[in-house]
């Protein structure tokens, strides 16, 4: 018998991932799905694509719903899952794939939120240094941003080996399922295909204090984010461009090499062969992020170009890779670094 | 009668474009049409989407062939305009949409393209201080790269009003006409469709050292330009994000009013309302750049994103703007800034 | 002075085409422009690519906001263009790009609408026989849907030459904004991306009844049509593949001759040289449908194929053509037959 | 140790498919991959979404490179599986993914192809009625073309019920990757993007002999097919409308019954709740043939459409399927029915 596991926010995207990457896990039994005004309705009207799913009556999202579980995924809006967390047991292995549990500063919370702090659970990133030992054992886990994955891990080492100012410029572009089911004009079809747009500029994201927090614990000083969003006409996929000012003598061969030695025997982050450049496609459906590095000498800037799924390592696969720390599982179990492409 | 004009490189997407916008511009008669491989086939083989013209049939590209008109606009790969203009008369006006006569530098020149500098033309973004002027009644024109006219009019504004440290970064993504119509694998729709990929990234990019010319007549110093371009799915449209270091003191308020002020009365450069932000579709065939600021106070940087048609204004749509301006021709002449959209 | 002109549903995909073709257009002068629920916002807001009417504030569609003008065109939900036409003057022309005039049957009205039929009025597809004459110096006029545009355009001449029996099968692919602005799941770009979809099923789309009318005028007798509409991911032009059980004898080449008669002379319907078959991107925002045709001989039927853009000609160009056709104006004044590509 | 398995066509599309799904199988290992240009170069070159195997070395296609394995995949040109197989032992099992052994009638293929019939070998398609059967123990399996799986998956029900006459009219929308990886011009991304095309009209694509075989095997009688494809902007997926005239008497409810009949226990083909639509996002990545059926009473025709993934179940999918069955596998074993969506 399976690790009995139920799934909070199962017709949106996040939840989808979530249940696409359960339902090919050997050891998660996928027990409750629940939703908010989706409640009562089929799995099937929502997520065609979970065949073997689609049958499944959604509950409401409630305490009682989630009960009677080993695992609770949380894919909710920020703001909820403190409370449902509050109720569910504290041997409950609890993976919130929303936000409100990622920062440690509750101030810079409460800027970029407007509302009080729910707390910090330990940060399901365990590819940056310290974190994958805090999440063995652990029954409350905050899974990454999407565009936070790919810029900590883009960036860390640079900073982590001294090779780059604490001052970054990162411009990263999305696809649409980032933003959600919701039914926003700008988000239609009719809009986004055929453009490419600019979106939370000038530092305004709910995501750049998270990747200030990464990046200022690898430099170990406080690191500044200028951090542009763009939506791109693709489904899924971020793409970020992250530079930094290079310190005075860095090679390209030194920039190369730190990044090989931070991710020697990560399974989940790969750097591509020199000369070769990521693509958001290499990582569709995989739990993978792709980087690549270069120095650019005239400019004096380091850049890194991080490629990810934001739906898969970038939430989903991330929460699973967590969840299988958590649970003393093997880390690869039920996730796969191949992509799907064309 | 009209002004005789030929389009060599008509089989290409920036000589369709310019067919496209010389068919509906009431003074250019629409002369001989020449392609390389090309030659001897009828442009509707290539050109579908050009309809009154589809009968016609392609000549080679020879001085011969160009001679006889008013005006030739050359749409051919790097190299080829200078042995051909030196042969098409002094008191033809030559519109060059290629690489070889936008640079100052013949050091940057052969730094980037590894051959000998054909010499410098009056360069065709007459929104720049000076250019204007240059051009009229010019017979030589350069018009900009693509990424160059987007960036450059993006950032010149700032480094010109004191607002900027001379340390540029830009990211910008383009449509995938902008790679032309080679046939090389990651050109193919399987490839580029659902992903955004990243290329000559590290300073690389021939389309750098036009910037740094740019932006460096403009802040009166040398500045430095960290460009990655990326590859966005979707055939047109280039969406850059232009960031730079601010100088103390700087106001979001001062950003936004050197921007009025630099591009007061200018037809084709837009600066959007405040709080909203460009998006490609927005400029699809229009002869238009559209702007809008905004300065990340935490990062202590001005963010400036800028949208355009690679064909339109950020080739096919300039050069025609610089040859009504070296003809005497009212600016505006059969350009629109009314984009096709959605 | 120009014609006084309104728009009624600005802020919607056919209102948006509707001003941008009559913005280019030498004899309308653009007055009020008028929303739903968008009144009282800019227009900029909504349509942010017109960009020399952006700053122009959208009042109710009344028939008071509606009043003082020579021209009317409204591109609003079906039900709401008579009532407000009754109040706008018999010498005032309205141009109905809804469906409520369409029809000449009044069952067919009510078994697809559910409502009473409005009554017809002449019907803006100048290129069906009898239809132009009508058309001039109405003031009424039905602007006929997107896909009947093409598929009438298709058939209707193989109906007319009695080269096939009267069993038409048409399959049709269609970009998203033929589904208009509104907030639907199933038109987020997430979902569409990527995506082939069918809707309407079974002879279910409300388009039907308008092949039928149009093939069956054609034919001289009742012609049914299997008509099966699909959504594919673009934001414009429509794909339709016609289909009908050849007549005996027929050959491809009294096939394509009988489509060389019929649009003899026609500006706006290409028939394209042989071997060459149409592709919607050769379309993109040009008042043109382009045709091929095939006989299958194994399987004994025609086909025809004709793309089209659903905003251009097939909704707002199709409009201005006819208006220009009821005022007596060059029936090609303002329109063109170059689409945008790549 | 597993079965040893080669992949000849490795470096395109479907040879990319089959290695991701056999990446993926509990019982295959991953032998020889070869290829014919790309000999001698990386997978990860050509295949950088399959991270496990990027530093695979291709070989050259032969038989030496090929023997020594007990299944051997062959996704190549057609006219070279015949002579690769001849030279491959009796006992191994040859999975031709290419047209070669597809048709049992040797005159068809001549006419086609213009080259002599290579024999024909068990039809891959387990699904028809005989086939499966065919398939266990089979060393030489032809995979059946990719719309030919969704056409005669979606209408040999109906001809088999004898519901429909034997006049059949499909037309389908493929993504891309149907075309491979050939660099022709009408392939590049500026060319497929926001535009559907046809092509292969009237009957002459070469998969419609084998829609017509299956579909005439289901009647019991010859059927003919117009069938016309076309292409969408999206990398993978077929929607198949394929249409048929409904026999006299015949309802909707058993319309629906015959395919709940014929598909009662097949894993792979799913026919979708009343009121829902297939949609090609609902299969990318699965094995699976999604289906729903309607009765246009109007037209008097059944409407049958299928959703598939033209690289998964339509090539790749199917061929491990089918070699499942072949060697006694499960024959579910690797494969998925769950999509990766949005």
């Amino acid at each position: 018998m399976g690790i009995r596991t139920a799934v909070a926010g199962a017709s949106g995207y996040a939840g989808g991932e979530l249940l696409r990457i359960l339902a090919g896990h050997p050891e998660f039994e996928i027990g409750a799905l629940t939703a908010g005004s989706n409640a009562g309705t089929e799995l099937g009207a929502h997520q065609p694509h979970l065949r073997s799913l689609a049958g499944r009556v959604l509950a409401e999202t409630t305490p009682e719903t989630l009960s009677g579980h080993d695992v609770v995924f949380l894919a909710l809006p920020h703001g909820q899952s403190g409370p449902l967390a509050a109720r569910l047991g504290e041997d409950v292995l609890v993976i919130d794939c929303g936000a409100d549990h990622r920062l440690t500063d509750a101030a810079a919370w409460e800027a970029f939120y407007g509302t009080p702090h729910a707390g910090t659970w330990p940060y399901g990133l365990p590819e940056l240094p310290g974190h994958r030992d805090a999440l063995r054992g652990a029954r409350r886990i905050a899974v990454p941003g999407c565009y936070p994955t790919a810029v900590s891990l883009a960036l860390a080492p640079a900073f982590a080996a001294g090779l780059a100012e604490p001052d970054a410029v990162v411009v990263a572009a999305s696809g649409t399922s980032g933003a959600g089911r919701a039914l926003k004009p700008h988000l239609l079809g009719s809009e986004v295909m055929g453009a490419v747009s600019a979106y939370g500029v000038g530092g305004t994201h709910r995501h750049t204090p998270e990747m200030v927090q990464n990046l200022s614990a690898a430099a170990g000083e406080p690191v500044t984010v200028s951090f542009t969003p763009t939506l791109a006409p693709m489904s899924r996929g971020i793409l970020a461009t992250c530079t930094a000012k290079a310190r005075t003598g860095v090679t390209a061969a030194a920039l190369r090499a730190a990044y090989e030695r931070a991710y020697a025997g990560e399974p989940f982050v790969g750097l591509l062969p020199e000369g070769r450049w990521p693509a958001t496609s290499m990582t569709l459906g995989a739990n993978t992020v792709l980087l690549q590095t270069a120095l650019d000498e005239a400019a004096g800037r380091i850049v890194v170009v991080a490629a990810v799924d934001n739906l898969a390592k970038g939430t989903a696969g991330g929460a699973v890779q967590s969840a299988n720390i958590a649970l003393g599982l093997p880390e690869e179990l039920g996730l796969t670094t191949i992509g799907v492409s064309p």
